[in-house]
């Protein structure tokens, strides 16, 4: 799904490696990912799912970004700077998703999410707990691990480019903000349409 | 912390890979990964942390088990099986500890926890889609990736094999209750003490 965060780290590493693919819409405002024959595809019900030629099917987010990555400048060779990225793929997943990406989902595209009041306003302490890790590490850095873009930058980008339409502001990250830029900036990056 | 199934996994592989460790409990339920001093070790404030002799601080649960086992027939060479791990490990952090690890948390340790009902009911629920996606994929396997163990099944053994102290059942997932047993019965695996 093209507005989704999940979906975007996908394509932007297909594009940055310079590979061909074929992007199917699947769009979870329909069901889509709840049908017997999508549960075929993703037992777990989510997108994105990477196919491959020979009709192996990989979901998982970050699980395709190792796939598609592990052997190019976008991973590492190095043990330690491997563990890095990784490190911030789990952060991506359980610190900063649940909460940055479910509000701008309730905000912009949930029929009634800006009534739930309640779940907003924790999502936001907690999204904005995300951007002050992410602030105090990015102090005197231009991207997460060993100083060139790698899929942590990818998948913190994902969610973290289209924060403010979750409500999120980052007039208090002022590294956030120059990262963003500097990812922005990156050859060949795309963002999600707005 | 011993009663974490976070930190419960990366005792398990330091002990199925015969490494020698001290361990160092801090317990969440006293505020001691939110003192300053804590959030030097992780400014995330959250456990297990892995420390190396150099004083290298490693982070997030599962990027540990990737650094403890990279080379280890924990993981694997094969790039898909190391694919198929890693969905495992996003899958645990994202699909199945939020609601497993939450309510035995809320129904076993925290103060007031059980008066949360509706929290309760919603991550009964997801906990359960979690266990229907693993049992599924178990039918016909004993371990989750490669028919041996890998951190697959550390990861997921750990939050899961105490989930009955967070009202979770498994008389409706019999291939769950039969890998459990399995993995339980691994040389040298060891419980989280109840």
């Amino acid at each position: 799904m093209t507005v989704s965060g999940n979906c975007h780290k996908i394509r932007t590493a297909l594009i940055l490696l310079d590979q061909q693919f074929e992007w199917i819409e699947v769009d979870t405002r329909k069901g889509e990912t709840k049908t017997s024959e999508f549960l075929k595809i993703n037992p777990n019900g989510k997108i994105p799912v990477l196919q491959l030629e020979d009709g192996t099917n990989i979901p998982e987010s970050n699980a395709i970004l190792y796939y598609l990555t592990r052997d190019t400048p976008l991973f590492s060779k190095d043990l330690l700077e491997q563990t890095r990225i990784l490190e911030w793929l789990f952060f991506e997943q359980y610190s900063h998703e649940p909460f940055v990406a479910v509000n701008r989902w309730l905000m912009k595209y949930a029929a009634d999410g800006r009534e739930n009041s309640s779940v907003l306003e924790n999502n936001h302490i907690k999204g904005n707990k995300a951007f002050s890790v992410m602030e105090d590490h990015l102090r005197g850095k231009n991207f997460f691990v060993g100083e060139r873009l790698t899929i942590a930058d990818i998948a913190l980008y994902a969610y973290s480019h289209v924060a403010e339409d979750g409500g999120f502001s980052f007039d208090g990250f002022p590294n956030v903000r120059r990262w963003l830029e500097n990812v922005r900036s990156f050859p060949k990056m795309i963002s999600i349409p707005r």
